[in-house]
């Protein structure tokens, strides 16, 4: 057996290498339908015509939140990723649970107001908060674990899109942390569920480690490559601000993480009719940024002039990178 | 609105009252049947015969192990903590997820040691380890979530025991951190459901706070008294070994924590069946340690001497006492 001296820091390998070791380690259950690696894990439950959708998020003081983020922020965004991982995958979320680790000199106060934010947040979208633990430690952390459903074997998975697709994104990106966007933003609930009660996505996942990096891991796990035209990438108000120039607020689009928007892809017979509907229903922006390819083109960003850039090491990563709130 | 400021701190309220204050702030649904305030929440699934089980749990370095625990030990605690919530509901443990907290200089076999002895225990119990997130922190922390379920309307409850009731409890207890038995506990989740599906059980909860201190939750929850043997407790070798003498070692069964046992009380008509009934199922001892009375009565222990004394605070909780572990 490998001592642990002799063993690979997680700095060294990074989250991702990280979470692929340690899922190979896992065992499963027959009613598991999709385990680690998709927003959330899919599960069967026996005579019900759902399928359950099961995902948790960590919010920590100094990596996803500063010192002196409004307390009402922090419970928004834990409930806020939740919500959004199960609207990836099309579901309806239902019931939450928080994990609060506080350190003992915390005024009530705060974690009043952050439940408050977290709860108006599930209230608005339907779900309700049922349980959860407090611990004391040195720093707030809220970690949050969500249930939703889908109708059974309706889960709209990372694993669907095939070469041709369209690729959209909803909303504006980039920059989520300048004016703490990342504290208060809407999860796409109503949109995602009907994604995938329309079986329009193909694929789906929600923006949270960047448009690049979570594009490729939709690539990795659907088996294809993409080409994205950078000029139709939708930049957010705060990436402009935030911005020197164009090229750069663009780069902020691509690279930033935490907009919490849904990244999905829709078959190309379906585009026109497609975007008829998303426009009769929703007055939320939805932009077709490119197409997927075959695989071995991997992903490739494409300039206004017509020139191809490799994509390959850009999105936020733990261990490997520093936050975006280090990096201000 | 009272200012940050002008709040009382967590350490001047407790763990157990800021709980009831943030719990008064959630709203709920029309499917949940028990939010907070018993060991798992407790949700009807859709279209299905079952309810499910929802319950969180945090095994945080520092405060539920120390810094040289065994890694395995860690992974099996946090697994172990979620099975005992969903067995103390008399339910079947299905799913689990881990919000797992890692500093970056942490060596990766310690996150496949830990992982291993989560997974090996899950799966001794039925039960699958189905995703979740690893994020940078300062210690290593393991939040746990897990789904359990229960034929409708089965869940055994705290609020189930009334005056009269025989109060039982598993196994032997106290000093389960002398010896790291507090890492390498059995969940009782065969006896748990057995106590559920048989209708034996009129309320149930795990031992993690002391029985004590728990025992009084069931009190609270359920509106009656208790009168319980000192005699009659069940004292583990660990708690013997510790003490100096049988009344310290009868102090740590009453009041140390994570024993992990099932206290549970049943109806007296069905006293003499279920004993019959458990010896010829488990070689677990069971022991009937007193009975419920009357609220006006609150909690009495009853010496060998026959004298009652009032037994109002002992037992662990966070915010206003320190851990086990830093008491040693």
């Amino acid at each position: 057996m490998e001592e642990p001296r002799t063993s690979p820091l997680l700095s060294q390998i990074g989250e991702r290498e990280a979470i692929r070791r340690l899922a190979a380690r896992l065992g499963t259950r027959a009613d598991v339908r999709i385990g680690i690696g998709d927003d959330c894990a899919v599960t069967e439950a026996a005579g019900s015509p759902f399928d359950w959708l099961l995902t948790s998020d960590p919010v920590i003081e100094g990596v996803h939140f500063l010192s002196d983020a409004p307390p009402g922020g922090i419970g928004h965004k834990a409930a806020g990723r939740v919500l959004s991982d199960i609207a990836a995958c099309g579901g309806e979320p239902l019931w939450l649970l928080f994990n609060v680790v506080a350190p003992p000199d915390c005024p009530v106060r705060i974690l009043e107001a952050a439940y408050d934010g977290a709860a108006r947040l599930c209230s608005r979208h339907g779900a309700a908060i049922v349980g959860g633990d407090l611990a004391r430690g040195e720093r707030l952390e809220w970690h949050a674990f969500g249930v939703g459903r889908v109708p059974r074997g309706r889960a709209v998975l990372r694993s669907g899109a095939r070469p041709g697709d369209t690729i959209y994104v909803t909303g504006r990106l980039g920059g989520s942390g300048f004016r703490g966007r990342h504290l208060d933003f809407e999860p796409r609930v109503r949109e995602g569920r009907w994604l995938g009660d329309g079986g329009w996505a193909t694929a789906m996942l929600d923006v949270s480690d960047g448009l690049a990096a979570d594009l490729r891991r939709l690539l990795e796990c659907s088996g294809v490559g993409a080409r994205i035209r950078l000029p139709d990438i939708p930049v957010s108000d705060d990436a402009r601000a935030l911005a020197g120039n164009e090229e750069d607020a663009r780069r902020h689009a691509l690279c930033d993480g935490e907009d919490f928007e849904l990244l999905f892809t829709v078959r190309p017979d379906r585009r026109a009719d497609f975007e008829r509907n998303w426009r009769a229903n929703f007055e939320l922006d939805c932009t077709a940024i490119g197409e997927m390819t075959e695989k071995k083109e991997r992903l490739l960003a494409i300039r206004a002039d017509g020139g191809a850039i490799p994509c390959e090491e850009t999105g936020y990563e733990h261990f490997r990178h520093r936050t975006a709130h280090d990096r201000r």
